[in-house]
């Protein structure tokens, strides 16, 4: 088996996963992009078995500290095992993340479970290489109604891979329902503007919703209505949803109709919105998109968080709540409580936490791997103000 | 009334609510200690009102942005508010700390309610002095049938006050039984060794004991016997809990037979049962006391910490779990799990995040004073060995 021989110091000696150009000492057997290789340390020790691309900026991505081939039989195990941690975990596996690339040992794989339909995504060249077997590991799992593969995703270019929706199994299911908190969204995998929904997210919906109760709430970026149909449901007292996009805002009022609940669905961009809102609710949600995918934007990431946090805790009353989501791995949990201290120092009120948010099981964190928790969330309470 | 004028750049103007001796500019109206004074800014603004000890290293301690006594009427309204806190998270407030010092604009003052006794400590002089007015207020809010005055803390040293125990309401209640998480325990307010049970990791009892089903587990540091006792009742396999103190392994033992459930408790200390045990658990639990009280020695904490890390791993098998807590607040969550990867590295085990654990919401996190937010904790599961 070709692979290469990894200069001292990498970061996989200190745990992680992930091996860089700079981290290579050498190549040997000639590798070809796409391949399993065989790693080894400077002194011809085996540390396993990785995938190999060169035009990646990560050139390769362990994914066996042992020899392992990817076959049907390891993608069949290791999956199966990825569905069992979701069943152990206790979230609906029926509507979730089954596998979640390094997360579950397969670096780059994605597979969404809608229901009887699948939505995969194949985001390193080794596994899209490979997605036939992928698919006969899934058929076999879980015999679903259909795969579509959805690989849309611009972190495809990372790794010299055109982006492309095709069906990798069944017929394309269209525009179909689904049910999670006991809420239904309709969703459409093979047309649709995003690979599906949010599922990470939807612990915190089920969270921020057991707190609503009675309560006039402010959902801001609500997207296809996650957190706005979830308190609307939990018997909040009024919900206005807000976001800039005329799509989101069409699926959040159709997600409501289809739930039988009213909400206040505004198309508008947040930032002005807040400015120019009234004092008028309990609950203020702040879930945005990632400002920020990298470290360079990360300060600019920080100024808008620091903006809409001040503007939100203004609006806020004594017992106000306000329930705010990062979803930036490069902004740390820290810093990220530092903006939202920073914010209630100036918007004059002093807040209590009420709660601490984190990406839902389907979406497990390594500890060797930082960047797998990348989800992060506080909900506060304004407790006086100046 | 008399005060102080604060510096510029003091932490108050950060959020926080202590002032030190350093970022005083100037004292006026010769305030004496244990005063309610009056706090202000260099150009003479109001900041509020504070309680004053110049003995201490925090020599006052912002209670109100307003002018403010300390009151029969105030201590009324701000035990009460804390109370109805405590209601509305959901948690048993028959068994909880109903006051927790500046989480709940009372510094210095802690109200613990154990069924109908209170156990009550005043460490600060300001509290101190008006014990009486704040045993009025919680007569007349709680009904009590005693207060213990649990004055032994080695923290009123640092405010120049000597240690107590004394009855402050009522007789000595002697040793009685409380119920919390369906557990019960055997306490002593007066004559007991500590003021209680530790309150705040009841949440975490609960969450990790939902995790024990069936499993062999292991307590160290069991003290009196909460995570044993919890998982246990759960429906663990087998519970094994080490401590070093004898009163300690004796307590466990009597609330096992309390309970009715069997505990091996063994009287050891947990660095040496570690290096010794044999890897026959599922479930490893580590709530050690805290290793450190100061910056200084948080070093040598960690080093500690890396240590029971590191025998805890090498003790699990894929599948099995470690839950880890640390309650000093000097070592941050980031920290802390550093720790707990290098001890990993080491161990040559691969590990999942399953549960981040904090404090009961008892003990309520004022963003803007971090020290408020101390207990952090991680439940990991072994993924694979190398």
């Amino acid at each position: 088996m070709a692979g290469i021989i990894i200069a001292p110091r990498a970061r996989i000696f200190h745990g992680h996963e992930w091996i860089y150009a700079t981290e290579i000492k050498k190549t040997f057997g000639n590798p070809q992009p796409g391949d399993v290789i065989t790693l080894k340390d400077f002194r011809d020790r085996p540390l396993g078995t990785a995938i190999y691309n060169p035009q990646s900026q990560i050139v390769a991505r362990r994914f066996s500290r042992r020899k392992q081939d990817l076959n049907l039989d390891f993608f069949t195990r290791r999956i199966g095992q990825a569905i069992e941690h979701r069943k152990a975990s206790g979230i609906d596996e029926t509507l979730a993340r089954l596998v979640w690339s390094e997360s579950d040992g397969l670096p780059g794989l994605i597979v969404d479970r809608y229901g009887d339909h699948l939505s995969v995504q194949t985001l390193t060249l080794a596994m899209d290489l490979r997605k036939e077997i992928i698919r006969d590991a899934l058929i076999s799992l879980l015999n679903p109604a259909s795969i579509v593969l959805r690989n849309d995703s611009p972190y495809r270019k990372a790794e010299g891979m055109e982006p492309g929706i095709e069906m990798l199994h069944g017929e394309n299911p269209g525009s179909f329902q689904v049910r999670a908190n006991d809420i239904i969204f309709e969703v459409d995998l093979y047309d649709g503007q995003k690979t599906g929904l949010y599922l990470d997210q939807f612990q915190a919906h089920a969270e921020v919703a057991a707190l609503s109760k009675g309560k006039r709430v402010l959902d801001c970026f609500t997207n296809q209505g996650g957190f706005a149909l979830a308190c609307a449901k939990a018997g909040a007292a009024h919900v206005t949803a807000v976001d800039v996009s005329a799509s989101a805002c069409e699926a959040a009022r159709k997600n409501a109709k289809l739930n039988g609940v009213e909400i206040d669905v505004i198309e508008h961009n947040v930032f002005d919105f807040l400015k120019h809102a009234k004092p008028e609710y309990d609950l203020i949600i702040l879930d945005p998109p990632s400002f920020t995918r990298n470290k360079a934007t990360l300060m600019d990431a920080m100024r808008g968080y620091k903006e809409i946090h001040l503007r939100s805790l203004k609006l806020l009353d004594k017992g106000g709540l306000l329930s705010t989501f990062c979803c930036s791995y490069h902004a740390s949990r820290e810093l990220y409580m530092e903006n939202l201290v920073a914010a209630s120092i100036d918007a004059k009120k002093s807040a209590r936490l009420v709660m601490n948010h984190s990406q839902r099981a389907d979406h497990p964190i390594l500890i060797s791997i930082p960047e797998t928790g990348y989800l992060k969330g506080f909900t506060v309470e304004v407790i006086a103000s100046r």
